[in-house]
């Protein structure tokens, strides 16, 4: 037999505990603050497993149309905020369950949960939440990349410094910039759509581990639900918080992406680049110094990718060698969920914003252009009169080096000095000199030019049009 | 003018830099060490490239046969083992090209490179290897799941207890634990395949940043190399490395489940539990202690999911804020993408060696079951004769406290005692004293049954056979 | 001059924009909702740069004693929830601010902000706040160890097996077992104090960025506030935030040893293992299955070793990168602190109780100890009799076989038999047979004989009495 | 009994592994190819540990002597890359006391490892090894401060821009953005300082777990060794590899620092800024554009924060939850702490390297400088003379708005134009429009005059000369 350790002994070692009450414990361990989100999918849920038991005879048709009733007025009642939490409602079932016995009496209330499980409420519950939640996101993110293809739509005359390293390298235009950063986030889209449908599958009906004894109709009750199928072995469903960790892996992909489109903007919005202008509301100011706008909404954006990216490696970790099936670590699957959606949802918003209301000022990005950008361009001539791309980009360099010698622009040098470091250059080389031609001349599928900047704008429509 | 430091200046903080020659950074900057794997990659793209600027009319026909013949040499030296780096080979690019100018002069070579950089090139390189790579993979882990799957199948009449919270809860078939696993790793099969996709499109023709001037062909290059379709727009191509972090998200769920299998396995093969005993093999002994048997592989298994997950982590901490396009940064997703795979491949087929050659103890199993663990059974029992599952679940409970109290196992009670708590048991509820009843009762879709099982076993196969 | 985007087009990307007003931006940016938690600190930070103020002549005596004394106010206003929140406070320093001026007019409450920026602020707040925190937890982590080193004392008598790698190894005191987790935690404690030490340190008069213009005494408000030294930078001093990550990578730290405990603890209280019982309250029980114990607190306090790391990560990756000073990223630091500091404060008390309330059962400890474990002394037996190690370990892994051939315990040999497998074998070999004896030549500094555990329980209590 | 699987059934899932032999196996359990590089450490630490056995009678001084020679003997061929690895040498320990015995005999070699575990063995290993390398760690770190420190002696004059979300806030010295940094890494010293000490701590004499049978004198060993002291609880000590962790922490920290670091350099060193301009050691070019600098080296140093980050988040993840003393999962804790070591010494070397062969442009800061940014100052004036902060500010909010009014730039305003918004000012406001008066007016501690900068000078060289 155990060595019982008698309270008086204990005390020896944390006389605070003797009681065998921990207020904190419960605390601790309750999950309703956060769980009850999910008050309308937990009902939802609850309802198309009696519809399935009285489908299986273990609830008569008035049994189910009492329950049914007993739950539309405890909707109602969190709906209009009056539900009432009681001390050992530990978590939405629970509470849910105790409210519905109080309203039907305990001889029908007390058959609802034949053959259930709380590890399949929860399971089902987090992922109708979530699957709806996805389905706003993509709404969310869709808008966002609309906004992106619009503007380049618009905006396509516009050219600006396109950067390596941060360092001035080629022409491009503008729209070219934000697509390339609209095609990034059209990748996130695919992602969203496939996970998902990850997601959308049924735990519904797998019991606390082993299935379910009653011969209950897992699909009728997904198909009532809306979900695209079921998960097919009960203690994988039960158990399983990978959907969680997938929809947050995507999740600070985006936020990751996200972080990349604000630094560039912050940094085009500095005073040095001055490339763009955040509309007021998505700034802070200063009365004193009103040159000082401070890009706060995407510095927000860009922290928050830090957010999201903890609380997916969070989960990872929480979940890291688990042994089978539920074990109560997998609570801490739930907090993390609510804040990263929201997280998420919040920042396309914003994102949105700035975005649609972002001042651009091509005059900036154009005086940003410097001619030295151009010399690939000569190089390029070059090749086109037959000289190996090698030795024609040892040339242009030798042109670039001849103006600065000369403390000249590179665009004002004479075709005649040109002639002085080879003598093919030819009177049309001064066509070089042209920022807008360098952009044209990237007509290959996916360049900078008109065409194949239109190209991609109608390759983004049709991602977004569904696929 | 910028303020000259002259040296005798500098010499106060670090004289020894002042030479103007740093040799640690030489090694800090150069990748060739690592990416030369991708030597054949390279090689293919370059032909591709070649091949697309002679139907541009960049290149003659006599020209691109000399490329190509070259790069057959540079191909069988790098297979050989008898390409010899030089000082200045900072990447495999460079490599490749130089050695191909002194096969076939500078006239030639030098046209090679015309209208493409090194950007597009690395960004080709990866996505071609990891394609390859991920192919295999999914053939790994194809091999693991249908080791499983077979398994499952020939080891079905197995019962073991199952658990929640590592206590003792219902019994379950061994199959199904297999299958449960099975089920997840099924999951993260189609992943692989979405990522796949993802992962095997061409940046090829996307130049340093804005694109190519020289009218190539990019679909047709994409077809040489096998892509299944392009990437969109320049920018986004050449600097997104997002399909590294993909993969590695990929992976490290990957890993994340292994974790889980592996400790299931460790704690089935303590002497306290004794499910399982690891082939040789697969653990290590002791000379001293033959009981001792160290489950080494599974432990590597669960540690190695660490790796995975910080290589993800890493890379997306470098990724974070980084600007538009390419910075030096993305060199560091080469490295642990490179030792990612590589973990991935080995750790895949140590599972399935562990696993293939695993002996079970299906008697340890038997003995483990415990009479407590069908009080369900008993207030399903009841819930089959009209009794309110939570009256039901209360008697249940009584029964079990009775057993307690006059110590005996519970299913040593006499239905006199039984109904002595509750007049409702009949002669009939010895039947619920039955392991294998108590499993075969859970014969809704996803359940413990035989029929269950077959029925997972069958859409994993569906699954395995190619979607 | 910029390109006006009048708001007819902006509608073309975002006709919700347009009216420059978003409503969600403002809840993205407020951080009053979390950081009212510092209201007293603001204040105290606030009293004690008006003093400072007086002493550098920029308030008369009779300003600086309206400011004290409206502040008593606010904070009374705080203490007993009747502080009202308006529409454009922003954060805690507005709110202070606003409120104060609304007590003593604008002349007045104008004159406090002089000289300060809420850079410094905050700085100021978040550090006093959290070393008051840090000490709290100093007393927890102290009473946990505490707990540990309290049972060591009393249940020296214990023997259980020691584990590696989950398999048997050799018998050890359960005071032992305890002592390796307080001396994990202990060092701990000694790093907590390290970063207190650091934390405590006063930004108050570094202005926004460069530093204070009117001569204020800042040793002087740091001793006010209690701050052990000053930040000697400016710039450094408001925009740094790795006290936050280095008390994060602490509070990781501790909670990954506690992910280690509590996997012991959930193991060994296992029906298989079965050496320990929680108390009711930290576990939750079946009515069903009353031997269905579940370690629910061990669980989380394992599983919020995730959520306390993912906190860490997701702030690390938020400051990657970050340029020089203050950015509005770094609001991102303030609400994962809070939920960390009380995830930690919680689980160091949950700990304590599970662990001061916990049930022993030496007889199942004893139980599970086998004679195998016991191999390790006869090899050590005969080096004591001059024979190798290496010799002796292969002599003692016959014995093992033998017994093992002869299907009796190890122990049941005689000495007969064992003189069989080497005649070096006297008598006196027979006392190799004992665990506690085994446990007892465990002697030397750091082992578990009774004298070593009790000179680590001594060591122990030194550095808990304060270094 | 078990149920033995006959091979020929196991073939059915793994026809591959059937034969017991798994050479992947082998591989992926292989530690010898990373440890070995404890060579040093691991002879080291046998010496004494032999020369304690001595002590304590377990060897002879004839055996002591042969096997200190012999190990000198192996040390030799190590060095000299003449050690021959055999097949079986899975770890360093193996290898070396393989060829031990080779030398010296089975008799003698046999009795080297009495009483040890090649647990307490790597323990030890690798907290030498890494306690030498965190002091050469310090050395480089102090080196990189001294170069800021004296940068920050020499360059004092020079005024730039101070910036705050990036935008132009007030002008500092360029010393004290150098000591902004400096003070940041100054920190890391002190860390670093306290982690070695935690590091250099003796796990020698532990043995496997449960501690060590022949009254070892551990402390005489940890003096031989130069450890500082003990750990002081064997299962512990064996078992921890939190000082991995620590250390990695303190590594990632220290990296993260260099990220904003970098980040700022890689900005200042844009053209749009242009700041400085790095070595050409410490970037790379372009033959085409010789405007075009990349700073590869800041770019790297940026990237590799995320390196080492995933290195220690790795690890986490790989400790998190495993249950007492060693499991193999720890080995996982070697490979990183290698790369993790390399990548923290070279990075320190590098920035060292860039930061001393850095040029400034003083005149292109002076440039950036922008009277806006001394509209603080006007507020200032005006608080002297007695005006609220509060009024000051936005009386000098309407000079800014006039200026902008006007089309002047804000210090081309006259007196009467001034008094024109508030008849406050007087002639002495001229003073205001002067960047090194605004600069030296922050003379509190921590400030940008002069003397507040040559404050922290000194403040830094008392840390670096040793605390």
């Amino acid at each position: 037999m155990a060595s019982k350790q008698a309270p008086a002994e204990n005390m020896l070692w944390g006389g605070r505990f003797t009681q065998g009450l921990d207020p904190l414990m419960v605390k601790y361990n309750t999950s309703l603050p956060y769980d009850k989100i999910f008050w309308l999918q937990d009902i939802r849920g609850s309802i198309a497993f009696a519809r399935a038991n009285r489908a299986a005879g273990i609830l008569t048709d008035a049994e189910f149309s009492a329950i049914e009733k007993g739950f539309e007025q405890v909707a109602e009642e969190w709906k209009t905020g009056t539900f009432v939490e009681k001390e050992n409602d530990e978590d939405i079932h629970t509470a849910n369950e105790r409210r519905l016995s109080e309203l039907l009496g305990k001889e029908v209330g007390g058959k609802l949960h034949t053959g259930r499980s709380r590890n399949e409420q929860i399971a089902t519950d987090m992922r109708l939440w979530l699957r709806d939640e996805l389905r706003i996101l993509e709404g969310y993110l869709s808008d966002f990349v609309k906004c992106a293809v619009a503007r380049a739509e618009n905006e396509i005359d516009v050219i600006m410094p396109g950067y390596t390293h941060l360092q001035k390298a080629q022409p491009v235009r503008w729209s070219h910039w934000l697509l390339s950063h609209a095609t990034a986030f059209t990748s996130e889209l695919q992602r969203l759509r496939e996970t998902t449908s990850r997601v959308n599958r049924s735990p519904l009906g797998c019991g606390a581990l082993a299935g379910n004894s009653f011969k209950i109709d897992r699909e009728a009750m997904a198909r009532e639900l809306g979900f695209e199928g079921l998960l097919y072995n009960s203690m994988n469903a039960v158990a399983d918080r990978d959907f969680v960790l997938e929809t947050m892996q995507w999740g600070s992909s985006f936020m990751l992406k996200i972080s990349r489109w604000a630094e560039d903007l912050i940094i085009y919005s500095s005073l040095e680049f001055g490339f763009v202008r955040l509309a007021d509301t998505y700034s802070t100011g200063s009365s004193l110094m009103p040159q000082k706008k401070n890009a706060d909404s995407l510095e927000l954006l860009r922290g928050k990718s830090g957010r999201a990216f903890g609380q997916m490696a969070g989960l990872f970790c929480t979940i890291k060698g688990l042994p089978t099936t539920y074990n109560k670590d997998l609570q801490e699957s739930v907090e993390p969920l609510l804040d990263h959606i929201k997280t998420i949802a919040d920042s396309m918003q914003i994102a949105t914003g700035v975005l649609s209301t972002l001042t651009i000022h091509p005059e900036k990005m154009l005086a940003a252009l410097a001619p030295e950008m151009l010399a690939t361009e000569f190089a390029d001539y070059l090749v086109r009169k037959g000289v190996p791309f090698r030795e024609g980009h040892h040339i242009s360099g030798r042109v670039v080096q001849l103006a600065e010698q000369k403390s000249i622009p590179m665009d004002k040098l004479t075709v005649k000095q040109l002639q002085g470091v080879d003598e093919r250059f030819g009177e049309d080389v001064q066509s070089c000199l042209n920022y807008e031609r360098a952009v044209e001349l990237k007509d290959a599928v996916g360049g900078t030019s008109k065409s194949a900047v239109r190209e991609q704008i109608a390759v983004l429509k049709e991602i977004l049009a569904g696929k």
